[in-house]
């Protein structure tokens, strides 16, 4: 198996540092937080530009130029419900170090968005959902047959389609943790890629409790055979937990100083 | 399922200051050990007196009486390959607060324990080799249904033997940590109680490390089934760890403070 993938969360405009730069197109803002996570191991990067209504083309193509230019040509996940900015982002976007992802599709309003990809040879997150929050893992599979049914369709390659088992919030849906990552080994079992917002599962907790909720649920969920996750790399916990758990699992050979690689 | 529980290790004479307030019949560094490991959340408290092949028994007595006369009856896990001792150690022990477990039978020289545990009426922890590593999980799981056969030949309930899988290191057998969790969980998958020596991964790590991957190992091992542990108890990110796991796989209800708890 390989290395577990980080796609760093950091780079959305629900940050205020990211949304003024991203009004005032100022760089430095947007790429330290780029390196930043790069240097900590991000592959990928999620780029949130917000519904971006307006503008929302010519601020997608700002930021994929800025980024890709300045930091060899990173691997971008484009994430807004606006599909010109995708489409746009997707026109300027260099492939050398790896296809772009489309952030994302459910089996409901956001369907389409499987055709976006398969039309521009892009990654899709498929989250398992279709309005609101699954029963079970029962009504979860046939969400995700559904996509890929529809994926394959259309020509794509099934692991192009990474499916979020959509994490859900311990405070209220305590009793739903070991379903979701069930889930994942089913979706492992099947030879399917899967993803997820793991941060989610700790809303709404005290802030130093966090980390170290979010470790241990992403350790679970590696070894249940998640293949990927955005989250901040920027957060130390997780990432020694990730660095171990790729050590644990034999993707990545085992040396004294694993964890200052 | 119930909490996960913790065997604490911390009276071992491989220590040296537990050797010495052995061989001295000192009871305070032996009392502070327990305390601090019962404070943190140990269930059981493993006491490992080594070969023991002289005064085995009367020294067994007096810690099994030490312990559980000022730790309120605190249960234990006998640790010795004195038989004897072992024998005259449950002579004395104090049911109320569980039975007691011997540690530990495998299936070939110390098979005899599990007749020993038999005849007591106390748990076995049941090593799942016979002589060396396993070479995979067919040959564990044939250990593990012979002592299994065995113990239930001589009326032992299941629910007390508790099958270690020998947890290996990491430095030497990287490749063999995801099978040794796999078989955790077939263990579940048949009803079986598990239990490891989870440090025994990062044996040959630098000491900060450790903890680390015991950490992330240790919360696959819980999401793969294991039942107890056998660790220390005062490391403190094992332990906000295994109480994160509890929380995430439902065995204790969440509440803000649950890491104080």
């Amino acid at each position: 198996m390989g290395k577990f993938t980080i796609i760093g969360e950091r780079i959305h405009c629900i940050s205020p540092a990211v949304r003024q730069a991203m009004d005032a197109r100022d760089p430095e803002p947007i790429l330290q937080r780029a390196k930043e996570q790069l240097a900590s191991g991000a592959t990928y990067l999620d780029v949130n530009i917000g519904p971006a209504a307006k503008n929302g083309e010519e601020l997608m193509r700002w930021v994929v130029k800025l980024l890709q230019e300045n930091c060899d040509n990173v691997p971008l996940s484009l994430d807004t419900a606006n599909k010109k900015a995708i489409e746009a982002g997707i026109a300027v976007y260099n492939r050398t170090k790896g296809k772009p992802i489309i952030n994302s599709a459910d089996d409901g309003d956001r369907k389409s968005n499987i055709d976006l990809a398969a039309a521009n040879d892009a990654i899709i997150i498929a989250l398992c959902s279709k309005s609101g929050v699954p029963a079970d893992n029962d009504e979860r599979m046939a969400y995700c047959q559904d996509m890929l049914e529809h994926g394959m369709s259309l020509g794509m390659d099934e692991a192009d389609m990474w499916f979020d088992p959509l994490c859900l919030v311990i405070k209220g849906m305590q009793e739903k943790q070991v379903e979701m990552l069930d889930f994942i080994r089913q979706l492992k079992d099947m030879g399917l890629n899967s993803v997820c917002g793991i941060s989610n599962v700790s809303n709404g907790m005290p802030r130093e409790v966090r980390p170290i909720i979010d470790a241990t649920e992403i350790a679970m969920a590696i070894y249940a055979g998640l293949k990927a996750a955005i989250l901040n790399p920027n957060n130390r916990r997780m990432m020694e937990t990730i660095k171990s758990a790729d050590v644990i699992l034999n993707n990545v050979l085992y040396a004294d100083s694993f964890l200052d690689v």
